[in-house]
């Protein structure tokens, strides 16, 4: 029993019925010709052959199928992690090398084992670190960046560059070589994905087609376009005229194996991976998280670490590379019916009959249905509102965002994303750091005490009240001495001083060490020192100590109480 | 007038009288005698020329006194800065070497820099991430692994190694080549002046002397050591037996100028440049701060970066090496009696005299005696009882404070200061991830509201009352959604869910987003969501947004009030 949750595959396959069997498949059949343009094209973006793509979208959805907890999570490649993949991978051999695909493998394996260790120490909080404003200005960001790296495959001409900068620039010098046919056909493709899009539903709604449905064929509209430039390209022998096309892809199953092990190769690799993990596990969670509250249905994000992990690593054993639970994907998976992993199961296997059967179908499908395909996906993840709405509720929190943004787009992936993780925690500190205080006194007519500055209240000359906003922690126990001497030394006739704690939160060994210097002060000047207000977790710490033994002054369950007490001795 | 903040020295100098010239030039002369030893002996601990050692006790002091805002600080060479320096400085040469001495220039060069623009920048808050226990275990360790390093002088053996293992392994090798005259000094140093730290003040006191100068006595035991033994050396002829002296120093005063510009090496140094930085200035804070309150004196932490970074920096520019604030000198320094940072000027215009004039008596000096002078004053920086303390107190701290020590002694300084900082804000940001959090009820009689788990309080069934322990920030965000739905799955009957936010002390972006989700969440389960205590600065924030507008709820100023309220609806 205690394996059930290592492997949440145990909880549904006993109540697993031929009704569940069918609507899981009709899922899996909607998301395979969704996911093989998907894979194909989040491979080009990786800079890595189209095979790479179908293979990380076979054996890793069912890893994920064993070890996941999300019901309706597509796993497969997705947008972000391939750019990540291409900027990692890029650092150790050119595109398309063999060199860079061996890295491409390493990393879904380093990602696979870092994750699962992760899960296995239970230490999923790690991605808390990744504060929402940071990641939303990363996804945009990245949406940017990606938009514009596959303008190229739009106007058949080459360019490259990892900024947005590099990237423009690139396409400027190159804009005299377009190739005008590869440019019709993406343009076209660009318009009649954004049409579907934005138009589409509301259109079959208005046809009376029911929402889910609606929601599914308007997805679905990279397969179109792919059908249709398939047969245009090849009726009238466009790749002739210079317009790019997909090609010959082997018709082989992945062959399973450990890339090859180089100590130095695989720790120059190692950071790429774990940033390409925690922003994939934040991904995929956020995504997992949002369906399963739709269905009641809960995931364990400890268990998932697990279940991307496994994904994950066997991607990187079976020539695929990092992936994740997509966005788009899981919502198809979702509105088109999957009640259990076993969809996932059913996926991959539409992938390797697709691998093996229909890859020679698609030898004219042209790169730039590919690229618009793209285009269409992530320009959808920015989110510009977002901007404006973090802008106006934080600053401290859009300086973060707006690191990310602007660094990701200027210097690259990984920094762009670590600098907002850095900037965040950062700023988190610096504000607990000077924590708000307020001089409290008591609301006329109630037992409740309120900031002086704020709120009509009552107070006693002798009694100075300070509510302390903040748990007193290493970096703000300078700050409390400070501000406590600064205000007693303003107001020399109190004789009696509470520090009220319903905000203290927690007291760690450097704040202990203030709190008896300030005691041992007060003192000195004759002056007590009370606590109210202190909380069960705070007070059982401060037990173990001394401190309460050599308190000069009380501790009071509530403010009220110091305050009726103290004014009866002054 | 604006300029008074960045030069303490016109806050002083206008006040100046012949009295405190009198107490500061008597301060100087005993910080001098007892300087002139330490210099050297740091010097050696940093493996550097001696000479360099008194040249960082003539400038840096000038510069401190005219910047810094300490009246009683006694800056120059400290034991722990000096092992920092080896150790950076021996990654780039072998000790000793040009290149070596270049690196100690560029290291103070460099720290100086960082310093002033930390200070220039108001950025000295930086300075809280090195909790108390990280520091405490910091210094603990470091005084260890010195006096470990110094027991080859004592020995006259020679050893190596950066890690306490390798300093012990190194020195057992080498057991055979015991140089016992140099071992009779050693000891003989050792013993004595451990007995005038544990006993000569006592004995000073029962003889009827007064406690500072018993103190200042007591503390001046190495220049009695440093004498006895130059004499004891020259008499003897024991440096024909093998007895390493100090030899003879340059009487030549520093030469001015910036080390050789080399944009590589700079850059390899900078990172152990803001690692000494920091160390030093939180070493020099806290004696300053301690020193400070004793004549309710006040020092501005930012001011003091531009003046330890002044001091550094004017070190580099002498052919010095990293300078902070000392414990034992600046001890000695006030209880001498030093009214303001003139004092240091005097010093430095004694050590400037001692290396003209007094070098040639001290080639006799036995290193073995600055070893001894070493060692007795690291072991005082040892604090077994502290590592007691904070086991007891906190399991999260002994952690960040036993990984410190325990990685400084086994792979260096940098490293373990490095660990020890990385680990207590990770143990921060983990503990502040899964908050605590109480249902809370009634005190009856009182209008004060209580965990339910350990007050006997008054509760309602279909009003629940949460009470959450953590500012709601990126590192919560999730945990709060998962804990708020899971009590209302429990709890069925509830019809108003209240949120107690008396220790909610700011609300991020991502704070806000989980919010916005519960309200939308508990509206379609029928329940309302109602906010009480919220803070000035934190309503402020929701005022913002449009936040407010959609709560399905009510937001009460005290908890009292929300239970009154909803208990007439119910």
């Amino acid at each position: 029993m205690r394996l059930s949750p290592y492997f949440p595959i145990l909880d549904w396959i006993k109540t697993y019925r031929s009704e569940t069997l069918i609507n899981d498949g009709m899922a899996a059949l909607i998301v395979t010709i969704m996911l093989i343009p998907q894979s194909l094209a989040y491979a080009m973006l990786a800079g890595l052959p189209p095979q790479i793509g179908l293979y990380a979208s076979i054996l890793p959805l069912i890893a994920y199928a064993l070890f996941g907890t999300s019901r309706t999570l597509a796993v497969g490649p997705v947008a972000i992690l391939s750019l990540m993949t291409a900027a990692a991978a890029g650092k150790i051999a050119p595109a398309g090398s063999e060199g860079y695909i061996e890295a491409a493998l390493i990393l879904a394996v380093l990602s696979g084992l870092f994750l699962m260790g992760l899960g296995l120490l239970r230490m999923g909080f790690l991605a808390n670190f990744l504060s929402h404003p940071v990641i939303s200005g990363f996804i945009t960001a990245s949406g940017v960046l990606i938009a514009a790296s596959q303008l190229k495959h739009i106007l058949g001409v080459s360019a490259h560059g990892h900024t947005l900068f590099e990237i423009i620039f690139s396409l400027i010098t190159h804009l005299g070589d377009v190739n005008w046919p590869t440019l019709a056909i993406g343009a076209g493709a660009l318009i009649f994905l954004f049409w579907m899009r934005g138009a589409l539903k509301p259109l079959l709604a208005k046809l009376g087609m029911g929402e889910k449905l609606a929601a599914i064929i308007t997805r679905a509209g990279p397969v179109f376009a792919v059908i249709a430039s398939i047969l245009l390209v090849a009726g009238l022998h466009l790749d002739g005229a210079g317009v790019k096309v997909l090609g010959a892809v082997p018709r082989d199953l992945p062959t399973l194996g450990l890339p090859r092990f180089d100590a130095d190769l695989w720790m120059q690799l190692a950071g790429s991976a774990a940033l390409i993990s925690l922003i994939g596990f934040v991904e995929s969670v956020s995504v997992a998280q949002t369906l399963a509250a739709k269905r009641r249905q809960r995931i364990d994000p400890n268990q998932e670490l697990i279940g991307l992990g496994a994904a994950s690593l066997s991607a990187g054993l079976s020539s695929g590379y990092p992936v994740t639970g997509g966005l788009a994907r899981s919502a198809v998976n979702f509105d088109a019916g999957a009640q259990t992993p076993a969809a996932g199961v059913f996926t991959a296997i539409g992938i390797a009959l697709a691998t093996l059967f229909l890859t020679p179908y698609l030898y004219f499908l042209p790169q730039a249905v590919l690229a618009a395909t793209i285009i269409v996906a992530v320009l959808s993840l920015v989110n510009i509102a977002e901007i404006f709405k973090v802008w106006r509720y934080s600053k401290a929190d859009f300086a973060a965002m707006g690191a990310t943004i602007s660094v990701t787009l200027s210097f690259g992936v990984e920094i762009g994303v670590l600098t907002g993780v850095g900037l965040s925690l950062i700023l988190h500190l610096y504000n607990t750091s000077k924590p708000h205080f307020a001089i409290v006194g008591q609301v006329p007519g109630t037992e409740h005490f309120r900031n002086i500055k704020r709120h009509d209240v009552l107070t006693q000359t002798k009694i100075l009240t300070v509510r302390v906003d903040e748990s007193l922690y290493f970096a703000n126990a300078r700050f409390l001495e400070e501000t406590i001497y600064q205000l007693l030394a303003e107001q020399p006739q109190v004789k009696h001083f509470i520090l009220m704690c319903p905000a203290v939160n927690r007291i760690d060994a450097s704040g202990l060490e203030s709190l008896e210097a300030i005691n041992h002060r007060l003192k000195d000047a004759g002056v007590t020192l009370n606590l109210s207000e202190v909380k069960g977790p705070v007070m059982d710490g401060l037990k173990r100590t001394d401190f309460l033994d050599h308190l000069n002054g009380q501790v009071f369950l509530s403010q009220f109480e110091a305050v009726k007490t103290l004014e009866a001795r002054v």
